[in-house]
């Protein structure tokens, strides 16, 4: 009861200072489906209306401003608008954004990519993460001749039909309806290597591939054990398989690199996107040159290769100069990583301390996110567990926070702290923390 | 012989005045499947590289110049860089480039679209053309409850899972490895109705929706007759399916939205890409309220929503400024229109007669393509036809016009005039056309 009144202060604190913003998205949701172009974006009572972005604030149309971990779906390492990629992109404008060609500035990110990421002796530019995944799978099902594909209960690729299946939970529960694909997708327990080897071995003989987030993002934020990456590793390469790893949300940022090195992985191909493309447009499949060399077309007959995008926007120059005016600032300044890491360490520290022990804060580096303890779940190593957590408490909590503190994660999701944050900012976080 | 002798010329042409482009392309190669980010933009001996471009040119690293028919995939019909559109997109860079959020930027592009293209009754933006046609296909799924999708032979609909069949020659022939979905993809003969009918009655049961281009891209720059999609879109109503039309490539191309309300056709379904994005990257899936609140999740079971992305890059504010402004640019200056339609009926009125009758130039409005006709083939209706032509004369054609005339074609596929274009650029195709 008092915390349905505690709600109903927020919402119409809420209300009063986003009433532009209502108006606005009114118009929205006559325009579009759940008013928004991403499901996940809309929350209630409606979502703020941005008008602008800069280092760690969004800014709405009543011009509210909001300290933003959201951050571009984890994709704004340097914060929104950094002048360095501004400056670039604003460069590469005057020379156009699209020519539907090979270009110069790919060849520039691509050096830069392959050498940070050893597994990238093959690149390939697409559109969207979706894209990179839709393509992860179809060349790993191409090179082993096999059609099955593993993934995590909980694990997180994008909207391809190729993947669409055990995201949400009920894990056992289809997706959607107008899938057709499900019975080549098959979903294995996070962290629990056994559990998992039991289920690959029924279908080894068919397995093509197993693709994995080394820390599970949409899942919970949470890491993967290097033991148990190892062991699906091994038994993936010992049954012929393909072993991926989606770094589209982990590669470029714990590190100058991809996450994968520091477990002494040896993945055959690595999804890309966000971080690398600096903002704009991207996805990226990459990997061993053995493997890449089945998407080769060259004398190939039709059933034979495998036919993989590109896109209109592949490669487009924009997000070839903003993408490599981000890794290039990375680069330069490495410690930034060291900064935002250690501010990932203060934020679950402490976000843990102000919750008294009644919320576990997962992630590793700049990425945490707090879950509300309840049902017996005392720590949190895969997403079932997230699940049986408090999440609509989650989404009360961060409501609060974009209604009263100024603070905005996308309710429910994990946060991303970027080089435009401060210790400070964490304290903010800790004290809205302590106030709700 | 004489002709080997003549390409053989060519090609040191071409090589002498692309040094710098060769150098570039063998890192590229190395660096990349094919040298490239999507197949289609490779070419022997090697591809240009591109530095800039510029209203109606490309130019190469060489600083090479070259009157280009490509246009970014054909998005860019108001040529390379338009000022009022690069205004605004600096406008917008300086309020950043990424929200993730709800913005204002993507409510003013959907009102100018569904304002203009009377079946967008609700929108859905993605990040490429290729996402697009993915989710008009899970919704037709969906609100039907059948699997069987029908395409065209030769249709493009880019590179999901859920359309990759019967794309190119031989259309019987799987299109790549590695795909698992093809028993769910019938194809039907283009501009045949009796032919198509046949095929969609074994189906009729099962089917879930058809999904044509009112004009082939992909598939040789093709109209469909009226009558054909009326016939089509009658036996697809009648079964309870979805009529799809993709108009990635047609919508606001010959006129101020989309092509369907011309033939007095009632899509379901319309997807939308390219000019719309003003070259950045964009995809929309549009339709009827009541078809597409199927992708509603509010208050749905997993099972039972039609799960729609969204993606990271969905709805940026950089890609729906670059959309409004060009659309807004289209409607304050429809002339433009008249003028590239004219142009396009010039070049397929003096390509044709350059070469005496031995070629048929294809495509509608803005749009041309040319076929060397051979093997009996006197007339281009489908793709089974272009496909009988001398493809290899196409390519040595377009090859001869980058290396000697500085026109650029990407070899092989058909050109788009943008407003950037005129009279005297077609005088110059033609004037190649007669030197070849």
């Amino acid at each position: 009861m008092f915390e349905k009144l505690l709600l109903s202060k927020f919402i119409s604190e809420y209300k009063k200072k986003t009433k532009t913003s209502a108006k606005i998205f009114a118009k929205s949701a006559k325009l579009h489906v759940n008013g928004v172009s991403h499901n996940i974006r809309f929350y209630e009572p409606y979502p703020f209306v941005v008008k602008s972005s800069l280092g760690k604030n969004l800014i709405d149309v009543d011009n509210n401003k909001y300290t933003d971990y959201w951050m571009g779906h984890w994709s704004l390492i340097l914060g929104h608008g950094p002048k360095v990629v501004k400056d670039s992109l604003k460069k590469q404008i005057e020379k156009s954004w699209m020519y539907g060609t090979v270009n110069e500035q790919t060849v520039k990110l691509s050096e830069m990519i392959s050498k940070a990421v050893p597994v990238a002796e093959k690149i390939r530019y697409v559109t969207s993460g979706t894209e990179a995944t839709m393509y992860a799978v179809r060349l790993a099902r191409s090179v082993t001749g096999k059609k099955i594909i593993a993934k995590i209960d909980g694990g997180w690729h994008g909207y391809t039909s190729d993947l669409l299946k055990s995201v949400n939970w009920p894990f056992s529960e289809s997706e959607s309806s107008g899938v057709v694909n499900e019975e080549k997708i098959i979903s294995i327990p996070y962290n629990d290597l056994e559990g998992s080897l039991k289920i690959l071995k029924k279908h080894a003989k068919n397995l093509a591939g197993v693709i994995i987030e080394p820390v599970l993002g949409g899942g919970g934020c949470i890491p993967a054990k290097p033991d148990y990456l190892k062991g699906i590793q091994e038994f993936v390469h010992k049954n012929n398989a393909l072993f991926i790893l989606d770094e589209i949300v982990t590669g470029f940022r714990f590190r100058y690199g991809c996450l994968y090195p520091t477990m002494k992985l040896d993945p055959d191909i690595v999804t890309l996107g966000k971080i690398v493309g600096g903002g704009m447009a991207i996805g990226v499949m990459c990997g061993k040159k053995e493997i890449m060399e089945f998407a080769d077309t060259t004398g190939k007959k039709k059933s034979e290769r495998s036919y993989v995008g590109g896109g209109t926007f592949s490669a487009n120059p924009a997000s070839m100069v903003t993408g490599y005016a981000t890794l290039n600032s990375l680069k330069s300044k490495k410690s930034i990583y060291s900064k935002i890491n250690s501010l990932g360490d203060l934020a679950r520290k402490e976000i843990t301390r102000a919750f008294d022990g009644k919320v576990a804060v997962t992630g590793k580096g700049s990425l945490f996110m707090t879950h509300f303890l309840q049902n017996g779940i005392s720590e949190i190593i895969n997403s079932t567990q997230v699940s049986k957590c408090d999440t609509q408490m989650l989404q009360k909590y961060h409501f609060k926070m974009i209604a009263h503190d100024g603070i905005f994660f996308l309710p429910g999701k994990l946060g991303a702290i970027s080089d435009a944050h401060s210790k400070a900012d964490i304290k903010k976080i800790v004290l809205a923390s302590e106030n709700f």
